[in-house]
Formats: C-alpha cells, sequence, structure tokens
C-alpha cells in the first residue's frame, strides 16, 4: 500500500494544500491502494532527509530547491518520489494498465499548464487564501513554522497580506477574469472533442492541477464562505460544476 | 489558392512577424496552395474591414480587439478568417486529410502555450527586439504607424525602449533562463515518446507558435547579429537545432 504525505490543518483528515491535492487525486482516479501520513509543516523537512524524499524546484519561479509535500513511497517498487508531477509520471509508468494522467505526448503542454496555472491564477489567489490557511493550520509548532517562512519569503505579515476595501475588490476581479480566460482556453478542446475536461472526456492531470487549486479554495476559504459561494457562482456554476465532476476521485483516505 | 495576408520588412519577402509566422508555418506543413499579400502596417485595418476579417482579442491581456495579420482568405470556401489559431483550427477542420496542427484534445493546452510563451518569453524580448523591427520596417508610413501605436500602447520612446548597459545584460539572462526552463518542459514529452517536438515526433501548433519567435529574433536582430548568435548558441544549439528541424516548412511564397 503506497503511503501518501499530506499536510493537517487543525481539523483532522482535511486534504487542502493544492500540491498534495494533484497527487490525492491521482492516486484516486487510479483507484491505487493508499494510506495517508500527516505531517506537519516543521516535520517535513526531517521527514524528507529520513525517506531519501528530494528537494522540489518545479515552480519555474527561480526559489530555491525546498524539502515540500506531497511525498509518495511505494512499498512495492522501494521508490519515494517527491514534486505532484514526478508522482504522476511515476505513477502512469509503474501501473501502466490504470487510466493515464496523462494522454500520450502531452507531458510537456500539461507541464507548461502548471505554470501556467501559477502564473494566472494562483498569484491572484494566494494574498486571500494563505492567511485563511495559517488560521486553520495546527496552533503552534505549523503556525509559527508557517508564519516564519511566509513572511520570510513574500516579505509580509501574516495579518496584513490578504488586500482590503477597494484592493480587495480589484484583486478578487482580476481572479475571476483569469478564470474566465482559462474557460476560453478549456472551450477549444471541447469544441473539438466535447468533454467537460481540459484533454476532453477523461480528466487528465492538467484538471487535477486545476481541482486542487479549487480545493485549496474551498478548504482554506471553508465552503460556507463568501469566497467560495462568490468562486462556485461565476460563470453559471462552471467550476462548482467542475469540481462536482471530479467528486468521485475526491475522498480523503 | 488562398491568400495569405502578411507584414512587410523595407526588403522584399521577409517573413517576420512571430503571429504571421505562425500561419505561414501551418500553411508550409499542411502543403496548401497559398500566396502572400504583403500589407503594410497602416493599411491592416481598411483591409480587415473591406474583406471582413474579424479584429482579434487573442492576447488573454484584456487589450481591446484590435485588427492585426495574420488573416487568410480561402476562395474554395469564401472564407475570410483571422488569428493565428482561429486559422489553425479552421485548416485542421477543413482539410482534414493533412498533416493535422493539433493532435486531438491537444487544442486547450495549446492555447494555454500561446500565453505561456507571450508571458515567459515574448514579455523579455518585446524590449529588445522592436526597436529592431521598426528600423527595418519601409520607411514612412510603416515606421509612423509602427511609432504612433507602440509608443502609446507601452509607453516608451522607440529610441529609448531597448535596455542598456547592466540593464540589458540583465534582461537577456532572463530571456536565456525562460528558454533553459521552457526546455525542461519539453523534456517531458521527449522522456516520455521521442522526438525533438513539443508533442513528439511530430510538429503541432506549438512548435509554429515558439519557432516563430525565434523567426522574429532572427529577422529582427539579424542571422548576423550577436543577440542571434547567442540564441543560436544557448543549450548546445538547441533553438538553432529546433529552427533547422523546421526548416523545411520555413519558406515564403
Amino acid at each position: 500500500m503506497i503511503i501518501f504525505y499530506d499536510i493537517p490543518f487543525a481539523e483532522p483528515s482535511i486534504c487542502w494544500s493544492p500540491n498534495t491535492w494533484k497527487t490525492r487525486y491521482c492516486l484516486n482516479y487510479k483507484g491505487l491502494a493508499y494510506r495517508t501520513e500527516w505531517i506537519e509543516y516543521p516535520d517535513i523537512e526531517a521527514l524528507c532527509i529520513k525517506i531519501g524524499a528530494a528537494p522540489t524546484d518545479s515552480k519555474d519561479d527561480g526559489i530555491s530547491p525546498e524539502y515540500t509535500l506531497p511525498v509518495i513511497y511505494d512499498p512495492s517498487t522501494g521508490q519515494t518520489i517527491s514534486d505532484s508531477f514526478n508522482i504522476a509520471v511515476y505513477l502512469d509508468t509503474t501501473y501502466p494498465d490504470t487510466p493515464r494522467l496523462f494522454p500520450p505526448g502531452t507531458r510537456a503542454l500539461q507541464s507548461v499548464f502548471v505554470q501556467y496555472a501559477n502564473f494566472r491564477i494562483v498569484s491572484h489567489l494566494g494574498q486571500f487564501l494563505r492567511p485563511a490557511v495559517f488560521q486553520k493550520l495546527p496552533a503552534g509548532r505549523s503556525q509559527e513554522y508557517f508564519r516564519r517562512t511566509r513572511e520570510a519569503l513574500y516579505n509580509v505579515k501574516i495579518e496584513e497580506w490578504a488586500p482590503r476595501g477597494d484592493d480587495r475588490v480589484r484583486e478578487w476581479r482580476k481572479l475571476e477574469k483569469a478564470l474566465v480566460l482559462l474557460d476560453g482556453h478549456c472551450r477549444r478542446t471541447k469544441e473539438e472533442v466535447g468533454g467537460e475536461f481540459i484533454c476532453g472526456i477523461n480528466p487528465s492531470f492538467a484538471d487535477f492541477v486545476l481541482a486542487g487549486i479549487f480545493q485549496w479554495c474551498k478548504e482554506g476559504f471553508g465552503t460556507e464562505s463568501d469566497e467560495w459561494n462568490d468562486i462556485s457562482s461565476w460563470q453559471d456554476g462552471r467550476w462548482a460544476n467542475f469540481i462536482g465532476s471530479l467528486e468521485k476521485f475526491s475522498m480523503v483516505v
């Protein structure tokens, strides 16, 4: 049984990280047996060093490699893999009889999609979501670690991160607009081959990247929040429907 | 015979625009009969209105629609199509027995790739290339039009656009780095299915987007320029080889 390392909130069994969600969707979609080990932020580096998980440098942004999750350990091969893209490639290669995460020949374009999503969507969300995520992390060591590292990395106090007033309205509109543009890209495939997903009828890694971002919104803001209600309502429920269509691959085990 | 509208330099029969190059590659790759009509910048809008070519808004950047090339007129269907992506879709649909520009199910990802290339590569190149392109446009109306519209759009004088000294070195390194990162994405497909192109063994629209950017560099800076020599030397000739592999689809007719 594969061990999947994920980052906990204070409330148990909530998967919230957009990056670990990518891998959770991949494992669920492939129907592979796995169990989750929840690793608090300040323990990730020691875990990775202990089990031989490489630091990742997949953000295309010049930030030095860092130890981060998701990581999986697969006892059937003895391998430890880090980085959600590498994990997806590993799973497609190691378990060729399960549903594919990458339609043949699309890996380069899917890798570009990850960066596009970071630049065009995550970039607008982080300032809203990271302060919300902070509140839901386990009090004490996790919150202290998150505050210290994020305040240094982004050069802003947690409490002053989220935009307010007119700024908030303007920045939130940028997010909405980025999602309208993304929908425009998605329609190109829908016009050609139909289906609700980025490559057509079946979901692929890019869909899990996008769905992971929405799960981050849903769990970070909360399902009852104004922010999540707002996102769910955009484009006649386009993104709520998208998440709904992946519901059966969303279990947290 | 398809009529393909392109933008001239002062020197005849030079295709230099990254956007018109995309379409020229598509036409050549499909082996479709076409001839070029060269339309100077200040005449593009009147042409488009006359032949019923829609303005384009494909840049994902909030700039209002504008009349621009490439445009094609296909007498066999009576249709006029604008925007290189739309033209590629039209050609794949109308001429299904010619080599495909989009492997099935990849249109959304290819559309995202266009924006990625704009944000991560063109954004670093424009400041260097547009002043060089200006010098090669037909003197008089074309140069006057280019100066007026670009100086208004980018809020900078043509003569002060290109960075100098340390700035130049720093900005040029950003371009080199963006291409290293792009190569990293491309390797993902190469590791899986081999081939020199973004989707594997055969070129697709994304390759023509990228090759169009390099043609812009080659013609804008000049084949003997330090800049083009520099780009050609990066990553052991990675990009020079890439352009070379598309040589047989590079004829200007």
